[in-house]
């Protein structure tokens, strides 16, 4: 079905306070959650309500946690998210890395010991909306074997750059999982009855394949670039707990709660503004967007796309048509 | 044939002095491009001393020019490289960027208008080894089309992530090229009548291909992780130049000095010591290394590696045998 922004938030908002949370942080949760599925982020939007809901029966989030300063030291800042909702720890933590940037040009901010932040995109696009650059990732619980074995011992750990749009432009940005496809992506194409575009993982006997259901199987996903993605989701595990005091993917399995229930997360902001300017950057990212863009098609192309053009088309498709939801997750919704 | 380290780094540094470079400057050069050698990136250190001495004697790199302060704002500074050689600018900015770590934590410099650095690793590995954790990359000129597209326009962008091993071990990186392999192996591996182990990138009619010598045809190598890799790529390209003030693929293609003639880079650097503490680090590390190697083999698995492992097993075997030096490259060292 499709509806409105206005009716998505209110829904969202009513289940968050249902189950605890203040108006405010209810507030905040619903819209980003809401601003997710708009952007046709639906994996991590309105259909993961019901996922936080049971994540807060289980004990798994702290609704009322708050997040604590344990390390300061310069540009750097290190906080304890306490288990509180992922989101709102996220969006403080960038806010925090915002303010350091405008006091130090760069600024770091350590999340450790946070619940899942959802949508990753979320933060790098809220901190280059008020016209900063992000670098930031979570580290996950194991969902992929690294190269050259089969059993999950490496996060998907979301990475995420973004910049300002050009003037009069939407922030640009990259949202990406190091795993090749997520776990919804085969679900989605097991059930249409196709293959993947192209191969995204092994079958139970270690043939690669494009077989959404085999992989969902054998639960060996693969990373983007082979043994280049398996090395990269290990540094951005280590990293993210070493960056934090946190804990790495070992740990957060054993800790078993839930989906990143523990994770580790950076968050580094830096203010453009100090490096080169806004006229100047503007003209860096019109020249690189048309650079791209002047490549021929290749045969089979759809387009030649820069990052976050994905949301915007999302975005105009939901303003003209109402916000895609999908019939039965909102049923679920309304049943909460 | 096999050499020793003082072997290969004398006769590199005669080279760079007898073509106008200071004895100190051509001593550091000289011992980096001998240590990318020891450490089996032989593509970026003795195989590419002629191309440097090239570049110099067609004016592409300014072998007497110093990196210039361009902006410095709190734990940012921007230089311009001045087309200096790119191995001592780098260096010199990883230096600043430690500095920067030191006070404030973290700290970045951005490198603008610089040659070519050689190995990627140089730097990451440098930081790591005095204790730092550090992010770099570097942009180039197009060498791969963007998704959707079948002409260049997108860099390899080399990107590194280093961290200091664990008590006793050596440093940990990832040093990782956005393209799925690079020309040189695809050469290597037509001359030794090979397929490519994973499909590389495309013949001139759109197929994908394991062919190395379809794809060096068709110039349409492929970015890691498909459509992933290019967006990845295009925001390090964009990136490096809003960071830094410089420019991007566009205007290196433009600019045609060379590989990475003009290039933009950059260096962040953090102190781990003031977010977790060395103790907890050695543990996280040991750790995630262990968790990774204790999945099961897969069916054609040939082991299980951690980022770094492989330049430590090189210098193992260089240590043992010598280190490997092409003939051929060696009688052209030797007839400049």
């Amino acid at each position: 079905m499709r509806l409105s922004f206005q009716e998505i938030f209110e829904e969202t908002k009513r289940i968050f306070v249902k189950y605890g949370m203040s108006e405010d942080k209810a507030e905040t949760c619903a819209r980003i959650h809401t601003e997710s599925t708009y952007d046709g982020i639906y994996s991590h939007g309105t259909n993961r309500v019901a996922r936080f809901v049971d994540y807060i029966k289980k004990g798994w989030v702290d609704i009322n946690a708050e997040p604590a300063l344990v390390n300061e030291f310069g540009a750097l800042k290190v906080y304890d998210g306490n288990m509180g909702p992922g989101v709102l720890n996220a969006l403080f933590a960038t806010d925090e890395a915002i303010a350091l940037a405008d006091t130090y040009g760069i600024g770091m901010v350590g999340l450790k010991n946070t619940t899942h932040w959802m949508r990753g995109g979320t933060y790098g696009l809220y901190a280059a909306n008020k016209g900063y650059v992000a670098i930031t990732w979570t580290n996950t619980e194991s969902v992929m074997p690294p190269w050259g074995g089969k059993e999950v011992r490496l996060g998907n750990n979301p990475f995420v750059m973004a910049l300002p749009g050009a003037e009069g432009s939407p922030a640009l940005q990259l949202d990406m999982a190091i795993s090749q496809y997520a776990y919804g992506k085969l679900q989605v194409t097991r059930l249409a009855g196709k293959k993947l575009p192209f191969p995204g993982g092994f079958d139970k006997d270690g043939n690669i394949t494009d077989d959404p259901g085999a992989i969902e199987e054998s639960m060996r996903i693969m990373p983007i670039g082979y043994w280049k993605g398996s090395s990269f989701s290990f540094m951005l595990d280590l990293l993210g707990s070493v960056l934090t005091g946190g804990i790495g993917a070992a740990d957060l399995d054993k800790k078993g709660m839930g989906s990143c229930g523990g994770a580790s997360q950076i968050f580094i902001v830096i203010d453009p503004k100090k490096t080169c300017g806004k006229e100047y950057m503007d003209e860096l990212i019109n020249k690189a967007i048309a650079h791209v863009k002047s490549s021929a098609p290749s045969e089979k192309s759809t387009g030649i796309f820069t990052p976050g053009e994905d949301y915007v088309q999302f975005r105009k498709d939901h303003d003209e048509k109402g916000i895609f939801v999908d019939d039965s997750i909102w049923e679920e919704m309304k049943s909460l």
